[in-house]
């Protein structure tokens, strides 16, 4: 039988929740630290005391006094640990580092995982993180793991389940094993758009409290779902499959098994067929750069390519639509590479639609905004998921009092 | 800044932790409710003789000797009060109470609303709640409150929102201060397919760690979620609107403001007309009754009225496999008063579509069922929801161990 939520707090856990309070508040003495955990003051003395040892944590300085001897205030130390987000798709290779504070000190953009064999791949990308660390100057020892995400669906932590036709090769890989043993450090996996939701929430100024999903856009289409600072997670992990609804009964089969999906109709891949079916010419080097070079002539001038995205962005209007109506959203952040080019073709189409059809609109409108990094958001959430295990393993991650999360 | 959550409990929930425990063990000790809860000894013991005196708690007996003196068992006292469900809708009333312990005790089923003015409603209401304590022998003051539950969406716990064509009188409508007022027990209101679903978990066999959808169908569609024990209720209490989900955007307008909704192309309103126009026979009564007759001539032979009801479940499947595609479920209950009748019909098809469909089908299956008590479910979650209000105000509800919940 579990226990209730908010009653008895294993020993092992304060450590994390001192670590996360001290990060969001910035500065706070120990009687501070007490107060808002709720742990004793005994507790706090030891766990401070060790976390100060072990240089994660320093004191800076004294609290203006209220009358008794000023208390000595907390500070983390940022660059006492770091985490890395590695996002790996067929179009590109997206490293971030992260410090303990969760400002983002480095970032690397590499060629796709593309046709090569997954062992190769996982290679390179070892080679390529020493490269990143090196470059850096951080010590590897500082660094407290790898965030890995990939597309999805994913299965229990270890590998890639049912992949896309270009990842074909990917099936079954066990991508976080295989990158642990490569690296040497502990390695997490998570897909794509809840990485992506988390890297928002972490980078954004998203409300603690809100229900949001981030609609995501690379080679595929997907979301992560956020609701109250947890990600809802379902039965595997594998929430917000979002390219793989059904928005035509009789529509065309998808590689998933459905008809009529949203990927098939109007993903990446099937707008860059769709235009070149047209007759317009692309470069034909890969999905995400034929969907970018069409995105930016639809962006310059009124014709066949912007009548082709207008109605890609239809269905992803009626995709962010379902969203909105299973989840109750307030909140929609398109993310992700294909978004970071083309959101601004979307963005008043999406909009246009929730205000006409988003059942709840009674009670609350749902904002649709283009995230600010929606070409590394997915990376900085593997990051921030490492850093959350660390700092937070239980719980709903603590965002910054007043300032907002210092990553991206 | 809000704490995490398993550190620092306030003391005015441990009443209510400690009641849940006591209801989910079915007999337990001081011992083990400390165990269980987390709280110290001299909180568990102070509680627990308030709760003697207050008459919700008895001691039984004592627990066999493991070598001291043996620990005297508690257990609930199911009859110190209860609760109601009452299920509001265009077609019919439903009525239950509902014991401490979960077990239905009463049940009662009146027309429904139909045209009627809601002030009339209300206080015919409030005039059957009267007569269904009396005739069940039961004091008053011994009611904790009312679960009111209508088609939603509805706006802050106070009225219904944007209500379907059959009901627009109610738009705006403060329901549960009416019946308040009308009653002198305190209300809460859920919408009817999130408080089926609240009564699917109570009442069934469900896993308590399943993250699983109640499909509800009544005169409307929709569905409510629930995750590990908790409801999933984004930002405003009105997820799962499945009914108002776009499967063709070419699709005919809904009342909603879309076009193509499951309701519209599916629901048994749409079902009952097209049957119509088809020249079959139907009472003519309501759009309940008629969809059930619909669905009894449909289960007797083959012929237009099963392809009909074949084409609404096409249609649901594929509600179906979207709300498991985004929530990730692992259960849907078919549930509400017309899968209550035809569920029989719609469970193959939404099975068959999520075997070849569901996008985590590599890691996990989503299992179909029809609930055993289809009809009332919704009735018997809003009595569940005030249970939950004494008893686990803030915390994901204990199961029963061992045994099933009692409730149904």
């Amino acid at each position: 039988m579990s226990h209730p939520a908010s009653v008895g707090a294993p020993h092992a856990t304060s450590r994390a929740a001192l670590l996360d309070v001290i990060r969001a508040a910035g500065q706070i003495s120990r009687v501070d630290l007490a107060r808002e955990t709720g742990l004793t003051g005994a507790t706090v003395s030891t766990v401070v005391r060790r976390l100060i040892d072990d240089g994660l944590v320093t004191e800076v300085g004294r609290a203006e006094s209220t009358g008794g001897k000023p208390a000595v205030l907390l500070s983390l130390q940022p660059e006492a640990r770091y985490a890395v987000g590695v996002h790996l798709d067929h179009g590109g290779i997206t490293y971030v580092i992260a410090d303990l504070g969760g400002a983002v000190v480095s970032r690397w953009r590499r060629p796709g995982a593309g046709a090569d064999a997954p062992g190769a791949v996982v290679e390179r990308v070892a080679s390529e993180l020493r490269t990143l660390v090196s470059q850096a100057g951080i010590e590897p020892d500082r660094i407290l793991g790898l965030g890995v995400v990939s597309p999805g669906p994913i299965t229990q932590a270890t590998g890639v389940a049912l992949t896309p036709p270009v990842m074909q090769a990917w099936t079954d890989f066990p991508l976080a094993d295989a990158l642990q043993a490569a690296t040497g450090l502990p390695a997490l996996l998570e897909n794509d758009a809840t990485a992506a939701a988390v890297g928002e929430y972490w980078g954004g100024q998203i409300e603690a409290s809100s229900c949001f999903a981030a609609l995501y856009m690379g080679t595929g289409v997907g979301s992560g779902i956020i609701a109250n600072g947890d990600v809802f997670r379902g039965s595997s992990g594998n929430t917000g499959e979002i390219g793989h609804i059904c928005l035509d009964v009789d529509g065309p089969p998808c590689w998933c098994g459905g008809v009529g999906c949203v990927e098939v109709l109007a993903g990446p891949a099937a707008v860059v067929s769709e235009a070149r079916a047209a007759g317009i010419d692309l470069p034909g080097v890969g999905i995400a750069e034929d969907f970018a070079a069409l995105s930016r002539a639809a962006m310059r001038e009124d014709g066949p390519a912007r009548d082709i995205v207008q109605r890609s962005a239809r269905y992803l209007a009626v995709a962010a639509q379902t969203l909105a109506n299973v989840l109750d959203l307030d909140l929609i952040v398109l993310t992700g590479p294909s978004f970071a080019i083309a959101g601004s073709l979307y963005v008043p189409v999406i909009r246009d639609q929730l205000a006409r059809t988003f059942f709840g609109r009674a009670s609350h409108a749902v904002d649709v905004v283009i995230s600010p990094h929606a070409s590394e958001a997915a990376a900085i959430g593997g990051a921030a998921l490492v850093l959350q295990s660390e700092l937070a393993p239980r719980h709903s991650f603590q965002r910054a009092a007043g300032a907002p999360a210092r990553l991206a």
